[in-house]
């Protein structure tokens, strides 16, 4: 599966992986939603500055899906700034417009940025401000830089599990620059047909079309042979599909399957 | 902006946004949510195959936070094949293993095809299961390929409006190839400033060093003064900066502002 091996393969670089800071979150539910949503892309450092219903939170857990062990593992903080104390690149997701002077990263981009600071073994952290209001001014003043995701500008306010989805994914997928091109073809448990058995399939049908007398132009009977000859070689057929089709054909004209 | 600017120029393609297809899904919550997420990517066209319990449903009202219309639009159908019927390409989303022989795109490739098929004036949809199961292998049979978003392998269970953001989320960005790069700078209401500027600065700084007796070491100045020179010349001044660091200057010698 190509999608599979492409998380495996990310999923080594997991140490590094950015810290979630959370600046007081509201609901224990949206806190176990943005666990489940870190942990589906292999990011498990938690920080949580100031919850404002408590921790530990059970709605937390109730919400995390399974995510247990990372919000077990949360470290709780008073203030923004000791949240971040350690970490060397910290980029803030605010959507509103601020006058900061910050460089405004997309949450691509900043994945690309943390990633590269991963090689230089720099600690990086993403910092979410609470479910209504974002982050206040103080808290992205803290920070490196600004995310900014590139969403519908007409509706782009994401809830704070989304959020961290989003900018999380981007990081997983980071180092993947042949995710836009990955396609791969799932044959199941049988093998592709040849262009051969595709060839015997073709000779069948052309024995039980010349008997059915199905080419009333003896002229244009090349170009439709050749037309149908181009469907079966173009559509993906497997070995199984080859069988079945001989069986359909022998079926239609009232013969046993011949092989 | 960089985000919203990338945003703006996507939202242009909206007529011919895929159609997201949620086959017999359970809580209108989650159908709420996933509107939400949808709208959130500029894809509108909403369509359910037998919502468990029923049609309209005023949990899904309660849960997408302003994208009412698009549930208001929403098409209801009894069967996947009734849903699917006026689309040429449909993917499917689905995390488990199934014996069908279908190419298998990641979110993002797949999000390149339906650009690509766009061209052409197909119209697309992607399609999701019940939260619980999944799709059943019916449902698959009757789409052209598969979607494996690429997660965490030891925990890649996504819930359903997670899925339609992230899949949409590719849609919305697969027509721009610069979103790693973009990295903008945001300087607010204050203009960078010039080299100049931080030299004028470094004069003034290296004057009050020299009254101050800072270089205990002649031999050292130089050295000192081209350290001090690159961090200042480093650090993305702007014209504020430098007329605060003259203050702060200024204050630290007891003097006023120069100019």
């Amino acid at each position: 599966m190509a999608g599979t091996n492409t998380a495996k393969e990310n999923t080594k670089a997991i140490p590094l992986a950015p810290a979630v800071i959370l600046v007081r979150p509201q609901l224990g539910q949206n806190i176990g939603m943005c666990a489940r949503a870190m942990l589906n892309c292999a990011v498990t450092e938690l920080r949580i500055v100031k919850p404002r219903d408590g921790w530990p939170n059970p709605d937390a857990t109730a919400a995390a899906s399974g995510a247990i062990a990372l919000l077990e593992n949360a470290k709780i903080y008073e203030t923004t700034a000791e949240a971040v104390a350690d970490l060397e690149f910290v980029v803030a997701t605010t959507a509103r417009e601020r006058g900061v002077v910050k460089d405004i990263y997309t949450a691509e981009a900043a994945a690309k940025e943390i990633r590269a600071r991963n090689v230089n073994t720099q600690k990086c952290g993403i910092m979410f401000g609470p479910e209504r209001t974002g982050l206040e001014s103080d808290d992205v003043a803290l920070a490196s830089a600004i995310v900014n995701i590139p969403l519908n500008p007409g509706f782009s306010s994401l809830n704070l599990a989304q959020a961290v989805l989003l900018t999380c994914y981007a990081w997983l997928n980071a180092d993947n620059p042949f995710r836009e091109e990955q396609v791969v073809p799932d044959l199941g448990d049988t093998a592709p047909a040849t262009k051969g058995d595709v060839e015997n399939l073709m000779k069948h049908l052309e024995d039980d079309l010349d008997t059915g007398g199905f080419f009333r132009s003896p002229e244009q009977r090349p170009t439709i042979l050749r037309n149908i000859g181009n469907f079966f070689h173009r559509s993906g057929m497997t070995q199984q599909d080859v069988r079945t089709m001989h069986g359909i054909f022998s079926c239609l004209t009232g013969k046993r399957m011949r092989k």
